[in-house]
């Protein structure tokens, strides 16, 4: 049965949205809607257009008889600099404040809508990279890492500090964390991340960033590659292991001043959208 | 701006797909395309049309001045026995047995579109339900929390047995391991779940049910209800501590008729289904 333009226009774009950077055929389009391809065609100049205006995202229309669209989320600079502000208030609470001057973020790292922000973010600076896998380390960056992953439609893997019977064969290396300069192991199952894979590293919360460090080293372990550095957010630290990440927040406890916690914007915002300028 | 019908259906089947359960305004609507509400009410009829034929979800009306929409997704049976038996042959390989007959499943766990599918059909059951949270084991339970919870829109909580400092003061319980029969400890973090919740328990394996019947231990210490539990995969059992479950999968390993593995579909189907015809 031949499909209206309106239906096709709903259900078309509930298609791609689930579908993240996959090339989806005209062919296929017309079949499924039982619609002539020049149908179709208009049909993603519609959706191209709402998906620009509205700032969901790039629609990306491939020529030619193996052609199609592919659909791109980011986040456009506007939502980006609320969201950031609106996550910054939320976390700038000094109830937060936990003794040793840790942070607590499971709340916020529990809301699928504040995830489904920050993956969409962190997948914007990554529109043009080619990307095989997020990496992040149990439990805590989990949360983060699996919403990055669904904005890239990519696999994620879970790095341990405590492989479990589950797991199979594993890779594992030894790290030295930033802050207590002891050296700690971690494992991923060697069936997880294929050889020379292109991977985001993405976590919840870096200081010093030994546990970034590690996961780096793995990645090597498996002759891949890391694409970016990715945290939802970065504390104060005296010494710091790596410089090239990037972090929605910035949280600072215990100041000098007797403030309990002073949060700010991450670095984010300015990698994200200088590159746009 | 007024917006075009074409461009308004696109951008409101997105903006719906994103907050599962919400009740969306006609108001909220007819400001954000400048358009009337009778315009808005023939989009919606639109919308909700579609999203019954392909099986994406309900579109449920709520008439009155404060009245607007809100979109439910589900599982269609059809689609919801292809998605069993496309995992079922995937999970049925016996180079996933590892030593003691546990099952490698953190690569299917780790893709984002299995996960989607997953926690759409477990939403699917719990349509009529209010839950107000998803409750899941760290580490191996976290993906296909977060993926039920994103369907139902509403927060997931870890539990974990060594919690963190960054977790803040926590409510412990001790639960007895089935196979094993030992006694071990779990926490979770008071402030990740309010008093009184309705909770949807959920993991990625259960044998005898151990974990999860700690887990509901810790809901009742949270004066809350168990709405529900669902599992990815159960295994065999010599001892079950619940009954009351529901599993997309069941799989045996180390058969006496030598066979390594055998995956058959869990009960879900069957639970899920029933209720409707």
């Amino acid at each position: 049965m031949k499909t209206r333009r309106s239906d096709r226009l709903v259900d078309m774009a509930r298609y791609m949205l689930e579908r993240p950077r996959t090339l989806i055929s005209l062919s296929y389009f017309a079949k499924r809607y039982d619609s002539a391809k020049s149908s179709i065609s208009e049909d993603l100049s519609i959706l191209k257009r709402t998906f620009q205006e509205r700032g969901t995202g790039l629609l990306e229309t491939v020529p030619g008889a193996a052609g199609g669209a592919r659909f791109v989320p980011y986040m456009a600079e506007d939502e980006a600099k609320t969201f950031i502000e609106e996550i910054r208030q939320d976390v700038n609470d000094e109830t937060r404040v936990l003794p040793g001057g840790y942070v607590y973020l499971s709340d916020l790292l529990g809301r699928p809508d504040i995830l489904r922000q920050a993956g969409r973010l962190i997948a914007t600076q990554y529109l043009r990279d080619n990307i095989d896998a997020v990496m992040t380390a149990a439990t805590k960056g989990v949360p983060l890492a699996q919403a990055v992953a669904e904005q890239l439609n990519v696999p994620f893997v879970i790095v341990r500090d405590d492989a479990k019977v589950t797991e199979g064969p594993t890779v594992s290396v030894n790290y030295l964390t930033g802050s207590s300069k002891r050296v700690e192991k971690m494992e991923l199952s060697r069936r997880s991340l294929r050889t020379g894979s292109r991977v985001l590293v993405v976590d919840d919360f870096m200081k010093a960033g030994g546990t970034i460090q590690g996961m780096q080293t793995l990645v090597s372990e498996f002759d891949g590659t890391v694409v970016g550095t990715a945290v939802f957010a970065e504390g104060r630290s005296a010494t710091r292991l790596l410089d090239r990440f990037t972090s929605l927040l910035h949280v600072d406890t215990n100041l000098k001043n007797g403030e309990p916690i002073l949060v700010t914007a991450g670095n984010y915002l300015q990698e994200i959208y200088k590159r746009e300028a």
